[in-house]
């Protein structure tokens, strides 16, 4: 049997009996998904997924970290120049490793997925690893495992992609004149226009300018022109932005400096420092946007991009290599929280890779902003451990209230239930030990745990 | 029932036996509390408690703090201009966001005084704020709910309040004068005579001229004033200074460079550096200080006061919004401990608000250094998993005789026996664990617990 | 019963009967020690140890330091002028404070020696210390407890030693010479020849180039003579280097560049910031020279040596006043794994002594470069909780199988038996508590436990 079903409860019999009955009632609740990074395309165009590598190997970052970190080449998993192109071979490598992932998140889900979506109920080995992909691949062929049917089989109620400020969201009007019921909705994500160290900045501003009519020679017409495509991506649905910057740093500087700011940004006579200044400004000024417009603000900070440079040049981003950094969110997000922090129309979602700001920064400032909520786990975090600490970390300081539920932050289609689902049973584990250490009562862990499975999310995004 | 006699203790049933014995011999021994902010007026004056509202939630910045974060306005709960001013309408907003405290300390501090204190056995919610405003307010007319009374009901031995340089300790006299036996000591709190970034410090410096009759224009006509109110303060029973300090940071300026630093700060010409030199500096000299007189010294750091400018324009300091920041001890005291960490006269007992120092700072520097002992969770961390967090990472290092015992560090009177009950259960538990893991005997368990209970907390601040 | 069975095992039954199980498969393995302090001269002279004290009191920093700490003067520990000669008054002494190490890995670690070692079977205090010295010493003089003989007896495969750079090695090859069939090999540990900031740097690098007749008057000559050493110790057995750093930077400058700041370095001449930019080329250099040679390479940073300048002088280097710091690997290790950090020949294994590091840093930075090993808990942190918090925090992002088994790492021989035995303990604890949580088979955890113990270790050091 691939899945226990009491995995993840605690060892306890009193504390997992209980854990057991909180889950069974948020077991099948409709998935939330505010925050991920599914394709547009496969709601757009409900495509079959091409073979099983194209599906669990070569696109999993998580996959391909452990594999190379191993020693096997970014080549032999199909990414390259002069990779493998064979799916079957690549899956063959891939299964050989299988044991590698012993104990990680990925283990979880990937078995997750193969039991319950394809079936398939022995562990992954060199030695099953044909039959494997033979009964993918089969299935793959089948409308039944094309996108949007997965999105209705997985009880999704409403998924949020992630969108450049540029994007046209094509897929998005696609769905909607489709006929399609599956809620789809973007996020305004404008780094790509807002970071100076971006690759072709410059022109992506000039294309902001020309896809708004605004006037981007001024910092006026700058904000002007963000504020026209917050509109256009709220009237195709959204109900947030994301942001994600090296560091949590705002600004909050007078009208003059940041003239003169933009102005050197636009110029690409940047001095030392003006670069994260000014993402640093933008931040404040996307929040005083979301305080106009409602979208909610998601700040995702602390990531080193692309650590090694020879991967990117050879292999390209999203390789694996993107490693956290310490982060400090106290001083950092000061500018634009006295700017309109106690605003009640804002809200901003902090999430970290750095756990030590849970208890020291996040949960204090959650507990007492009435603009901010602490994003659940992230990235390497939205483990069991990690979810754990989670919770052990921010609870007692910003209570449950505070926290704006799960997301499964994935471009893995087939682990978005596997996720949720270890979220749901992490959360019920950890209310379960509350209950068992008379920290609150069973009646409160049955109201509490609906609330973490969807409901908060629902209402911190505004869903 | 609201507390269950069984909570905080370990699932696991032959750990929870052993912690409930070893609770058993600590749950009535009389509570040493050699920190906190309770009000010296109190003590002097023992006057009535206003009502339920002034009592339980708008002095108690955890309260307030969290009720602010899910958009209560101050102004509801009695803070600020053209705030409510009917007590009873402020307690019933806090009675409808109770549920918000769920999973916090605040909650089991809040439960332990309404059932032990006041014979409350039902949860505080909408339905019975009415009820449980008019069972508080009836009992608080009640002389047996005046604070000498609740002090020797709570079985403290010894409380130490907070009292600023140039306080007369007049309620300290009063209680002196008025034959009641209660043991309340003042502590020597210099931070608005030391710290330039205070508001008025000139003035400030200038009245404990004229109080200990110095010369304050010179740096030691300066320091003999310190030790002028510290003999002072230990004439009243001080046995312990504290230090609130945004960083650790100390100095060890020569007496040349020192004595020019002072003129900068007296003349307000100071540079860039110089207030957190100046504080770094008056560390040591009040370590200094306490080799020749004995007071113990307390440093706690790593707040940034006030975080929100508006805030702190309209309700003034204190509301909730302080938040820690990341702290570095190691290289901080140096200068300090190189001057007198060795010497066997000196107690310097380290709080911190960022839990990576336990295992990485704290506990290697108090494991070593005779002077040094670390002070129990402060602040948002005495709850709980704080307290637990805190054992797991200092225990090995430090060992539990490095530390100085617990303290409620509140200004909340009927939480104080909440407070070392949490602090007392949680002991135990970890203990129990040490036990069922046969990291210790049952018996060594025995003995430690009352050292951790009050013992230790004697013996640290010399009481 | 000094020792129970259980010890170190869940509470909960069932997990401990896994653990268990786990455990007596692991127990009696041979014990692989690929990083270490143990006296060369033990091995290559096999002396007969001089007494109690001089083999648990006066050489071992963690049982100095909390007596230190607790008021006992270095003096009375046999330690400095005019301290105490009679080790028989020295282990009174430390029996008399035998409590003070409660709740700490020194505890478990000495009650295993006297027990297993020496058959003492009663708990050391000050009513038994006589009794205990005088069995200790009788066996002392008993050949089976000289150090080869307790090799065998610990049932030891391979013991690495650590050496400086300048070296003879001498007792290494007495041990060859003698036919005793113990492998004992040495660790290149050229920090002396490496930081500008050692004492005799520059008197080191002469010697350098006189043991290998290579010119250190140029950067190219100074780095053939470090290729020589290498050599050098490569002939006798070493598979590794360790570099000792008080900060992970690593650099790569241009040959130009690097051959000016040697130039620098050698002359006295430094610049600030010189002597840390040296050290940080020198492990790029490294790393580079391990590429060639096959040396396994290991990088131990974050602690601040001699904390208090006072010991220093009167006491010397290693008595328990090193004190760890914030450590940052992301950026700091940037230019080294730019360089070299895809390479397959390579290894780096990693220590921390900021556990804040484990998930945000190393584990990612483990779990993506092939050449990154995670070294285990070092330090303060190869305790019962270190190694849990280590697993816990590190296994979701780098698996089992990027860690490089337990090392450990002391120069108490008689420690080291109970230093793996509580390693494998942690571990079979850990892997208990993922079978219980159904994260892991059992089988599984049957495979992983031996890898644990052992293999890791071997394969990461090419042992």
């Amino acid at each position: 049997m691939l899945l226990h079903p009491d995995r993840l409860f605690p060892a306890d019999p009193a504390t997992r009996a209980i854990a057991r009955d909180l889950y069974r009632t948020v077991e099948h609740l409709p998935i939330v998904s505010p925050h991920g990074h599914t394709d547009p395309r496969w709601w757009g165009e409900n495509p079959a997924f091409a073979n099983p590598a194209e599906l669990f190997v070569i696109p999993d970052h998580y996959v391909v970290r452990m594999l190379v970190s191993q020693g096997v080449p970014y080549e032999a998993l199909g990414i390259g120049e002069n990779a493998e192109s064979d799916p079957r071979v690549i899956w063959r490598t891939f299964a050989r490793h299988y044991h590698l992932f012993r104990g990680t998140p990925s283990r979880l889900w990937l078995d997750h997925a193969f039991s319950e979506v394809f079936g398939l109920d022995e562990r992954l080995c060199e030695d099953n690893a044909e039959h494997h992909y033979d009964v993918i691949a089969e299935r793959l062929a089948d409308p039944a495992y094309r996108p949007r049917a997965l999105f209705d089989r997985f009880g999704i109620e409403v998924i949020a992609t992630t969108d450049g400020a540029l994007d046209d969201l094509a897929h998005h009007q696609a769905v909607r004149a489709s006929g399609w019921q599956g809620r789809i909705v973007p996020t305004y994500r404008p780094d790509g226009v807002v970071d100076p160290d971006t690759d072709g900045f410059r022109r992506n501003v000039e294309q902001l300018g020309m896809l708004t009519g605004c006037d981007i020679g001024t910092w006026e017409g700058y904000l002007a022109a963000h504020r026209a495509r917050r509109d256009f991506f709220r009237s195709m649905g959204a109900t947030a932005t994301d942001h994600g910057h090296p560091t949590p740093r705002t600004a909050d500087l007078g009208q003059a400096e940041a003239h003169a700011l933009y102005q050197r940004v636009l110029k690409g006579a940047l001095t030392r420092g003006d670069a994260e200044l000014f993402r640093a400004q933008m931040l404040t000024e996307m929040a005083r946007m979301s305080v106009e417009d409602g979208l909610v603000m998601q700040l995702h900070a602390g990531s080193m991009r692309s650590h090694n440079a020879g991967v990117l040049k050879r292999y390209g981003r999203d390789r694996g290599f993107d490693i956290p950094v310490a982060t400090n969110f106290t001083e950092a997000l000061q500018p634009l929280l006295n700017a309109v922090g106690m605003d009640p129309r804002l809200t901003l979602i902090l999430f970290t890779l750095d756990e030590s700001v849970y208890a020291r920064e996040l949960a204090p400032l959650a507990g007492v902003y009435p603009s901010l909520r602490l994003g659940p786990p992230w990235w390497f975090h939205d483990s069991f451990e990690g979810i754990r600490r989670y919770r052990e970390a921010t609870t007692e300081t910003a209570g449950f209230f505070n926290t704006a539920g799960f997301n499964d932050d994935t471009r893995a289609l087939c682990s978005i239930p596997a996720r949720h689902d270890v979220s749901r049973r992490a959360d019920c584990a950890y209310l379960a030990e509350l209950v068992t250490s008379h920290r609150l009562d069973e009646a409160e862990a049955h109201e509490l745990s609906p609330l973490l499975a969807g409901e908060l999310a629902r209402r911190a995004y505004r869903l």
